[in-house]
């Protein structure tokens, strides 16, 4: 995608082991590049959310243990590469691809005949893996197009656009099929509290494409589907059970019990490697519980463009800060995937795809 | 209700004329009691919300009017209570309060046989109007303590506690009696985007009385009901249609179907004055449109105590700011009031109470 009139990726690895990601916690005030090329500092990259978004994470996981093996001596080769799945695998632990970028790049390096060889074979995985998820994502937005009608309103919560990919996107992916071919449509943004991914990278993102949108709190949602304000829904996921239920940004559930009530249809957009088949069910996804200071503390710039934490809740309070949600499967109308659009299924989705 | 140790009200109307207004747009993190004489300085704080929340708009605009009985010159007097009246009517569109207190002061100066005995008696009218909503809100408490078990665990929407009233509150009213009568429960208090009345203020308002209670973005609300934590939601209202309709915070109507979905009891607490009975349902309620700046910045204290306003949205980004929303009778469990709880009836609730 486009950033002005440069085209982008989020994660991008070089072939010196020079890993390129786009410094998210800056965005929309600030658009910096940072360069990582020790696995350590990869590991952060994701644990600090400068990436974050469920297939830039992989890209990034991947990318880290080809980093580990380009770095690691020769004596110890084995040991650190172990060591390095390990540690990218514990910085976040919803995100399905993730573990799935990991596994790619262990296997790359298991099947290399040598060190020098697997080093390469490192790179060319992680590489792999991060064009395969851009190919995967352009291929959700085409197949969504049929979603759209000309004027069509649709709501997204929180950012499954490009820049929690490597490219293009899951729930922002068909939007910008639609806005390129030229059918006229219109974003409902939940700014997505509380670390604001909607109001920061959701707009950012579709104020780049030049897509009309208008950024809303949270809470608003339910009222703009009872004024018929909402044509459909989509957003995407961190991880699919078996079952079709989904793991999302908290507020996801929410947003589908509200969709539901209202006959709005609410599809969820993902790569197949979202699906875990090992997962039978929503219960059985662990969900993160973050720092309750991202809800006690909001950044931003103040008059002067200086970046400044405030605090916003009453300090003597606590405060509770589940990261995701669990959507049951009955209040997904489809999930968007690069093969095609499954509908929903009572006898689950990971049948018909895997 | 306490300040410290110290028994405050939120509005207070003294015999010169003076109106003491406790300062909320400095909570959680000053306390300000803000002095106005000039019926055009108190319509102005209730614009710029140094008051607000339906019962303390009431009084205060019964309270202004007052101020214009004191101040008014004998020549033009009746003129000044009239241009007085229309200028306080128009600070704030939607609480059905407002009207009712502006007219209560109103009928008092017309019924005063003299312009001095007319000031007098516009001071006690309103003064009486206050105590009439102190002692009003302190019924909706004892009526609501049935409400609550051993460990109840309560969510609540935006601020509807004594700051938005005179004194005690409406939803937060049952909660201090429950909690002063030795009954252990907790509160859920959403953060109320956008201007975040639950995390600044119901939060203050629950720590100055040791209230157990924990902040959440808006968002987790559903969750937390589809994983059994919340046991009952109680919310203000800022005007009730005669079929039982409840206009409230933006939010509100979300909160409502979600209780709904999942089976919990949704009350809404509010004197008898909200309930306007010439508003024959939520369709014909008004709805205040805010400024976006409200959506789009945010202020509160920095790591150092200086109060900073920061920007949280895209900069090139559009925003909508509807500040209430309209939630059907069917979602509502009950009416709460000082003459009792009002159970939810096909026939609407204006025929029950008037």
């Amino acid at each position: 995608m486009r950033v002005g009139n440069t085209p982008m990726r989020t994660v991008e690895l070089h072939n010196d082991g020079a890993l390129h990601l786009i410094d998210q916690p800056q965005l929309p005030f600030r658009f910096v590049v940072k360069i990582t090329h020790r696995w350590e500092a990869t590991a952060a990259a994701i644990s600090d959310m400068t990436v974050r978004g469920a297939g830039a994470i992989g890209a990034t996981g991947a990318a880290g243990l080809a980093q580990a093996a380009v770095f690691a001596s020769e004596s110890t080769f084995y040991d650190e590469i172990e060591a390095a799945a390990v540690g990218l695998g514990k910085t976040r632990p919803t995100a399905q691809n993730l573990f799935v970028g990991i596994a790619h790049v262990q296997a790359a390096i298991r099947r290399a005949p040598s060190i020098p060889e697997a080093r390469h074979a490192a790179v060319a995985a992680a590489q792999a893996f991060a064009d395969a998820d851009a190919a995967a994502c352009e291929a959700i937005g085409r197949h969504g197009l049929t979603l759209f009608r000309e004027g069509s309103r649709v709501a997204t919560h929180c950012n499954a656009g490009w820049l929690a990919f490597v490219d293009w996107g899951s729930a922002l992916s068909p939007i910008y099929a639609a806005h390129r071919a030229g059918i006229s449509l219109s974003v409902w943004v939940d700014e997505t509290r509380p670390r604001g991914q909607g109001a920061r990278l959701t707009a950012w993102e579709l104020a780049q494409e030049g897509v009309p949108h208008t950024v809303i709190a949270d809470v608003t949602l339910g009222s703009l589907m009872a004024r018929g304000l909402v044509d459909l829904m989509i957003v995407g996921s961190d991880r699919i059970a078996a079952n079709g239920d989904v793991a999302n940004k908290i507020g996801t559930y929410s947003a589908a019990v509200l969709a539901k009530a209202h006959g709005v249809p609410f599809y969820v957009a993902a790569p197949t490697t979202t699906i875990d088949p090992h997962c039978p069910n929503g219960a059985s996804i662990p969900i993160e519980e973050r720092d309750a200071a991202e809800v006690t503390s909001v950044g931003g710039l103040d008059e002067e463009d200086i970046w400044r934490e405030i605090r916003v809740v009453n300090p003597d309070s606590e405060a509770y800060n589940p990261a995701f949600d669990v959507t049951p499967a009955k209040y997904v109308t489809g999930i968007l995937t690069e093969r095609g659009l499954i509908p929903a299924s009572p006898d689950g989705i990971a049948s018909v795809l895997l």
